[in-house]
Formats: structure tokens, C-alpha cells, sequence
């Protein structure tokens, strides 16, 4: 697989980066990585992502290169990389680069990856597309200056929850210990990627937690987030990202459930849970989905009964 | 120095492990780690801490072998290990055993370290005195199990932040690996560590979130915990352990100062800066102290005039 993906890259000069819609760090990270090292072997490098980058990425140098929109470029691509996306939808509007180019690459971490590209190396053993970017740009003997260094480590930092998630492999930590040795500051990094909360956001996870209720015996926690909040906080809803955390990290609670008002009046649930829900499952019953360990769905209701009739359905999931 | 306190080692017997007063993750994984390598190969061994282990150490298996007052034990110890202690007084009541041995040890990483022993392995570019008991049990040529590897990984994690903070270097990711391999859950280990709050602490959280106030056009914040919060929630005052850092992570903030009022009435300070206040200098100049970054003092006047006074003095150390 990684001599097929060298070789295209060999063999072409003028390369777009795709990364996903609603970009996180490793997408991000990945493109980055990959930018910076192929444009140090003098190939001609543009970096695509659809939505704004999020607030804390952008210290990273060269967050200010993405094109977020279709740009005329007097050459087409000769060879297309999609970055850490599962399937086409997840390029947006710029799945209409893989359309126009012959030589495409898929490169991706993600279980659920529909293997869209001429060339797919989809591997769900690694934590972070990162770590695939890693060993490609090692393959390919580039030397990993810092700007590589540090969008690595953000992707592998954001995807592992700074190493503490069950994805975090031996080998997750000795990528990280190149890094180092680069000279990534862990602390820094940490700093900006999670240590930079607007004091808009501190106060509404004071207002969130505030609004925690313990049901089943402590088992199952609620926590509530409605428009009222936001608008007293003066926050948009993206500031709320994470929050459902502060109701999962409790002592005896096995399932977290956020209900979240939208601006349609629509609540949209998130739902964590530690070792027994399916999440997944109790989330497809109103029409969502996700994974056994977060998920979530949109209901059309009050708020008072979404939490109601998630509550009653997840009572039956506390078993296993 | 290895060479020394294996010989030491070697040649003893019945071997006491002693660790610091108000242990934290990283005396209490030590002492576990070693005692757990050293049982393996034959010898006798106690281990000694004066103070409770907090709750969220309490997982950690061998726990409960902690002696937390001077036993009348038929041997007198042919050797005392004292780690992660920088000086004797950090040893409690258990200085008593450094005393009456001839054969002492001390393994540490803090600069302070006072090198009270007769082997004295003090080593402050360490990222935790677990990366040095992990050197000596891999120089000991003792396989690490999965007592030795959880115990390890939990000072590791728990002095650096989970990898975050800026002590930790490429060797502790390099140890890390080691131990994932070995069979260490990231997850269950953060799980148990660091997110497993008591509902109580959760909702004094939104307390002293709430009382945060930003100063000097943002670069200090300041927090409040008072008796009645902890009365109102229900909660001891050690529940309030890292909330300072809520103050801290706020973008633009520079010095984050929490006031806690104890119970004989007077405001304890606790005091974090980023990367310009000298915490130490600060605190210094009201008898307190501790690092450039960290620091607190004690101070026997009202809440309101604790903060109008160290507001005040900190105003100057802004800039630097």
C-alpha cells in the first residue's frame, strides 16, 4: 500500500489536500503534516477544507492556507489526498476534486471508511490519521521539521484525548517520543488545544453543571443546555462542545445524556456512556446513531420530553 | 549510583519503602512499583506512608499495604527507601525509620532534594521519581508485570499531567509504550484517575466557576471557594483539589489566584501563572511560596481583603 501511495506521489507535481467538513485536529494535523513535508520535496500543494477551522487549531502555522471554497486555478490536480474522511460526503463541496482528477488517495483511520479512492489505505488500528501521515512521511524519507511536528502531534493529541482514550497504542507514544526529540512542547500544545477556553464558555459549563440530575440510582446523569443559557452567557452552541463530559465523569455513572435546545427549537441529545450502553443503539431508536461509547440524535420536542422519553428507553439499556 | 543501590539491594533483605506525606500518584506508584519488583525477587518488604491515599489512587491494586503508623514489627529493616521525597520532613512520622537504619536510600526527581540518605539518586530531569524506579527494576533485570506497570503509569501520568505538562520528555513517552505493551489500559487508568468525581465535587465546580472575575483587562483571574460553598454542596475541602486551573485556562489569563477560606477563618491563596508572573516571588510576599508557576501562601485577614491586597501586589508582576 505505502509503495503505491509513494509512487503516485513520485510521480506527481501538483497535489490538493482534502480534509473533512466540520474539521478536527487530526484532519487538520494530517493535512498539514503532509503539506509541509510534500512541499519540501518542491511539489505544488493546496490544502481544501470546507468549514472554519476551529479557534483552537489555529495557532498551528498554516491553518491560514486552507481554501474553503472552490478557487479557479489556472492547473488541475494531478493527484487528489483525502485526509482522515470516512466517505465522500466528508470532503463537502470538495468531493468535486476527487470527481475531476484521476489519481486519488484515501488515507484514513475510521472503521466505517467506503474505500472511495483509486488507492485507500484505511488502517483502524492507528489512533489518528496522523500517525499514518507519520509513517508515510518517514517512508518517503522527508525529515519531520517542526511545523510537521507539531501538526502531528495536534492530530494525535485531539484524537486520543491527549493519550488517554483506548486508542492510544505503544505505538501512539513513540511517535510521540520523536516528536519530543523534534522539539514539540507538550505544554504549549496543550495550552492552545485545550487551555484556551473563552471565560464565556467557563461560565456555561458552570450554568450546564448546574442543571446535572442523577437518575437509576446514579447510574444515568442529565445535563441540560437551553437557548436561555446561551444567550445569557452570550455563546454560540460550538462553545459547548465537550461539555457532556462534566455529567459522564462522575462516580458511578454509567450514561451521560446531554439535551441540547436548537436554534429550531429541536433538541439535540449526545449520549456518553463508560462500559455497558450501547449508545449507538439507544440513539438509532430516535433516529441517530454513532458508536457504542458516544453517540446522538435530534428530536422534534420540548425539551421536558425529550428528556423523558430518552430517560425511559435508556433504563432498559443500564443491563447490557 | 545504579551499581550502589543495586548492591544495596542485593545484599539486603528486609527492605522498607517510605513514601512522602500527602502522597500524591507519583510517592504512592513508586513505592507500589518497587515494592511489587522487590517482592518478586525474594524479599521482605513494607511499604510506609503517614497520610491517607486519595480516593483516586484507591484503585490501585496493593493499596491497602500501606502502613500509615509505626508498626511493631519483630525485624528492624536492614533497608529504608525513601521516594519521591525531597526532604526527611516529607517522610512524616516515618522519618523515624531513616533514623534507625544504617542503610538508607533515596530516589527522587525534585531539584530541591536535600540528598538526606546514604545512597541519594536524585534526578530532576526526571518527569517522576516512577521513570527512575522503572530504570532500577529494568536494571534489576526484573520483569515488569502488571502491578509494576499500572502503578508506574500512574505517577508518570499523574506528575505530568497525562504527558501534558512541560516536564514530560520523549524518555516518558518511550517508558509509556513500554507499559502499554506490558498491558496498561490508557482509559481505565484515566477513568479511575481523573474522572471519577463525587457529584458533590462536580457541582462545587459550578460554584466556584461562578464566582470568577477577570482583572487587569484579563490577565488575572480570580476564584472563590468559601466555607459556605463547601457546606451548601456538602463537600470537604480537599474535593476542591486543581480548581484553580478553571481561573487558568481562560484565554488571555496570565495569573489565576483562588481564595479559599479555611476553617480557622483565615484565606488560603493558591496562585498559577503561565508564563510571566513568578508565582513563588508573589506568594513570597506573603510568606508562602513554591514554584515560578505554582505557588500559595496563607493569609489571616477577610476573603474581600486577601484579594484586594495580593490583587494588588500582583498588578506589578505583569509584566514581568
Amino acid at each position: 500500500m505505502l509503495t503505491k501511495i509513494k509512487k503516485l506521489i513520485c510521480e506527481n507535481k501538483n497535489i490538493a489536500l482534502v480534509g473533512h467538513i466540520m474539521p478536527d485536529g487530526d484532519t487538520i494535523g494530517s493535512c498539514l503534516a503532509l503539506g509541509y513535508a510534500l512541499e519540501s520535496q518542491g511539489k505544488n500543494v493546496e490544502l481544501f477544507c470546507q468549514d472554519e477551522i476551529p479557534d483552537n487549531l489555529c495557532f498551528l502555522k498554516g491553518c491560514d492556507k486552507f481554501h474553503n471554497e472552490i478557487i479557479s486555478c489556472n492547473y488541475c490536480f494531478d493527484l487528489v489526498i483525502a485526509l482522515d474522511c470516512s466517505d465522500p460526503e466528508r470532503l463537502g463541496i470538495f468531493y468535486k476534486l476527487l470527481e475531476t482528477s484521476n489519481q486519488t488517495i484515501n488515507i484514513d483511520h475510521h472503521i466505517s471508511n467506503t474505500k472511495f479512492a483509486l488507492v485507500n489505505w484505511v488502517d483502524p488500528t492507528a489512533a489518528a490519521t496522523c500517525e499514518l501521515v507519520y509513517e508515510l512521511i518517514k517512508n518517503l524519507n522527508i525529515p519531520i521539521n517542526m511545523g510537521i511536528a507539531n501538526a502531528i502531534y495536534t492530530g494525535i493529541s485531539t484524537d486520543t484525548g491527549n493519550f488517554s482514550y483506548s486508542n492510544t497504542t505503544s505505538k501512539t507514544h513513540i511517535i510521540a517520543a520523536e516528536l519530543l526529540e523534534t522539539g514539540v512542547q507538550p505544554e504549549e500544545m496543550s495550552m492552545n488545544i485545550y487551555k484556551n477556553n473563552s471565560i464565556e464558555r467557563v461560565k456555561l459549563i458552570s450554568k450546564a453543571i448546574d442543571t446535572i440530575e442523577l437518575h437509576e440510582d446514579g447510574c444515568i446523569s442529565t445535563m441540560e443546555i437551553t437557548r436561555d443559557m446561551l444567550i445569557e452567557v452570550g455563546v454560540h452552541e460550538k462553545e459547548s462542545s465537550g461539555m457532556v463530559n462534566y455529567a459522564k465523569d462522575i462516580k458511578g455513572v454509567e450514561l451521560a445524556l446531554l439535551f441540547k435546545e436548537q436554534e429550531d427549537g429541536q433538541i439535540k441529545v449526545s449520549m456518553r456512556s463508560k462500559k455497558i450502553v450501547d449508545c449507538n443503539e439507544l440513539a438509532s431508536l430516535f433516529g441517530g446513531g454513532g458508536h457504542a461509547r458516544a453517540a446522538g440524535c435530534t428530536i422534534n420536542t420540548t425539551l421536558y420530553n425529550a428528556k423523558k422519553i430518552v430517560l425511559e428507553e435508556a433504563k432498559s439499556f443500564l443491563k447490557g
